[in-house]
């Protein structure tokens, strides 16, 4: 772990799959007494684990969050919560803390109960196995789904004459839509802050990088953002509008950023990686309404997917978005390239833009040209091959609820 | 033609390319003064023929409507006004009436400028061509870009003594989507009825048919429905809250909603047709939202792709929808079949269930259990060809940019 005072663990407890060797329970305990911030979805339908660690969260100290990946636990009425609280109980019991001192995070398969039959028992080697050095991966490993890499970012600032570290595990890969993307991320820092001041920088920092990001457009019932802040870097406690207060949230900022882009680059058979920059819109709101919308289309997608520099399709999305928008006087550009002016093709050669448009990366910027007003999205390709990894869960889902049917009927 | 005094055509001009055989120009006349109706696209970003159109329908006597598919004549800027307006010249000049007595739609790629000097030479031979018989076809097939199939449809009633008669033609296929689809749609009746009443019904039967598809989410720059009514059933005039106007308002949405339907059925590379029933909401706007948010949702569209009866992934679209929702009241049915009760999975057999997803035709009801709004759209699957489909216009795109620049840098 980056932050001093923090041990994380994962392992395989075999929740998708009795005897998988694939960790899917993950740890974070601070040491110390910490203050916590989050965000959590804001999908009325929320998972078990979102209720009860938003209930968790009006304790003023909290020491650990504990995450399973293979099943979201949502959908799942009253059994769901009575299976979260049961995981935060098992860590406050093994640490010695009160159950509410536990924040729970889950992730997968929606509508199926927990096997927390194979959750609860291994919380004794969970937190045996915590770790300063390599405990931060192993967690990282263990709240990955459809997620192809680990994703991890720690930067270190100083406040006065302290050291701050702070460090983010964070999973992603499907169901990524702004407000919030379909991810996990827990972060962990030793800087000293109080309860609010940390809320507000956590909110600051979530608006400008996983409420930025959308893969697909839709938004899940799990998502989460905590931030455990356990004071021990030693700083002068860091006090709203002062100058450390503004350094903690450009950091904090930092580290979300990373993690939110990491996650757009590794969506579920993502391709490209699109920064898709509005400016000279009317307002804030509307600048966002243009950037979304682009970043939601599916026609855009596809023609990002097959490298065609297509103006026609954003200009459309553009004009849907709700924004005040004047059609000639918009112009798109694929990098630095002008492709349509005034909302007519531009005198860039269409094998110059089509250049940009074939890179795994790049960014698209829309001139509204009637105001000051910014924003941006990171977004990415729509593929066939996200189409056939997301057309069934059903044999997944058919062969757990089976299982669990026949774990209802067993006597234990 | 069904309607009595109307006549059509369509012919092939080259327009995508020259020398192809595919018609691509169609012409609907009335040969009697005809009162107009029509509702336009949403969008910001308008076509010029949309924009040509609209101004053209403060005339009180609208004898025709040309169209042609190929090329939207979108983001032309003021020359694609000039080419929108040469069409309708051209047709006024044949048919001895005035300009702004012609209507125009165009569809195709947005942003290369209109072939004009292949398009108005042919409008003697589309008006000498005018029939009553095949004419219909005709211009249902001229109007065709990838739609597979021409859409026609007509029904005939009675008010009094009168036979009347509604008869449409429509083509779909890509970017469509709520408010409205994109798509055109011509209907032509010799019911007599004044403009403001016609007006008022051919809104009402819009936002029961047209805006009740969605296919891609993509909202297009060139929707068009037109009405055209010209009196011939000799009925005497529907008067605004008559059993008549009642009875025109069921007739002209049923033509629109049989048309509306053949748009989702045919879309491009759709596999599958759903029906998404909202129901019990608190409020009609909160209906809309759920359905639109839960036909619009890519996870739940693979799922449906994937013959799989994912209701997690649709309670997830419901939650997120931003209408009022009780997690723990949802239920949600596939056909007649309970597949989640109070949000939870149902006892149904999940083979039950699959069985029914796996047709090519079904409906999803989402009871709110909270209120007595509900609401209805039309939907399909998203499939891997539509994203091949849709990879590239690239192509097509830089062949028509570049006759255009040769004709440019002719002589004529």
């Amino acid at each position: 772990m980056a932050a001093k005072g923090f041990r994380a663990h994962g392992l395989a407890c075999g929740i998708k799959e009795p005897g998988s060797a694939r960790a899917d329970l993950a740890l974070i305990v601070s040491d110390q007494p910490a203050v916590a911030g989050a965000v959590f979805t804001s999908n009325k339908v929320k998972a078990a684990p979102v209720r009860v660690s938003q209930a968790h969260m009006r304790e003023k100290d909290i020491r650990a969050v504990i995450a399973n990946s293979g099943n979201a636990n949502a959908a799942t009425g009253v059994r769901g919560i009575a299976d979260a609280r049961a995981m935060a109980h098992a860590v406050a019991v093994e640490l010695g803390i009160r159950r509410r001192q536990v924040l729970v995070g889950s992730t997968g398969i929606i509508g199926v109960p927990l096997p927390t039959e194979r959750i609860l028992p291994r919380v004794p080697d969970l937190v045996a196995g915590l770790s300063r050095g390599r405990g931060s991966d192993r967690a990282a490993r263990a709240i990955m789904t459809s997620d192809t890499r680990p994703k991890q970012y720690a930067v270190e600032f100083g406040i006065g004459t302290s050291r701050v570290r702070i460090g983010g595990v964070a999973k992603g890969a499907g169901m990524i839509c702004p407000d919030m993307a379909t991810m996990l991320c827990f972060v962990t820092t030793d800087a000293r802050i109080d309860k609010a001041e940390l809320q507000k920088a956590v909110a600051c920092a979530v608006e400008q990088s996983f409420n930025r990001i959308t893969i697909d457009g839709d938004m899940s019932t799990n998502d989460c953002v905590v931030v455990l802040a356990n004071g021990m870097a030693g700083n002068r406690p860091i006090r709203n509008g002062s100058p450390a207060a503004a350094a903690f949230r450009e950091a904090l900022t930092r580290v979300m950023l990373k993690l939110a882009k990491a996650i757009v680059k590794d969506g579920e058979r993502v391709t490209k990686f699109v920064e898709v920059n509005v400016r000279g819109a009317a307002t804030y709101l509307d600048a966002r309404r243009v950037a979304e919308a682009v970043a939601k289309s599916t026609l855009v997608k596809c023609s990002w997917n097959g490298s065609d520099p297509n103006w026609g399709r954003i200009l459309d999305a553009v004009g849907y978005s709700r924004a005040k928008v004047k059609e000639e006087l918009v112009d798109v550009y694929f990098g630095g390239l002008l492709a349509a002016q005034n909302g007519m093709v531009s005198a860039t050669p269409p094998e110059e833009l089509k250049k940009i448009v074939a890179n795994n990366k790049f960014t698209v910027t829309i001139d509204l040209n009637i105001g000051d007003a910014e924003y941006v999205v990171y977004t990415s390709d729509l593929s066939q091959a996200y189409v056939e990894f997301n057309a069934s869960e059903y044999n997944l889902m058919n062969r757990l609820m089976t299982e669990r049917a026949a774990k209802a009927g067993s006597p234990g």
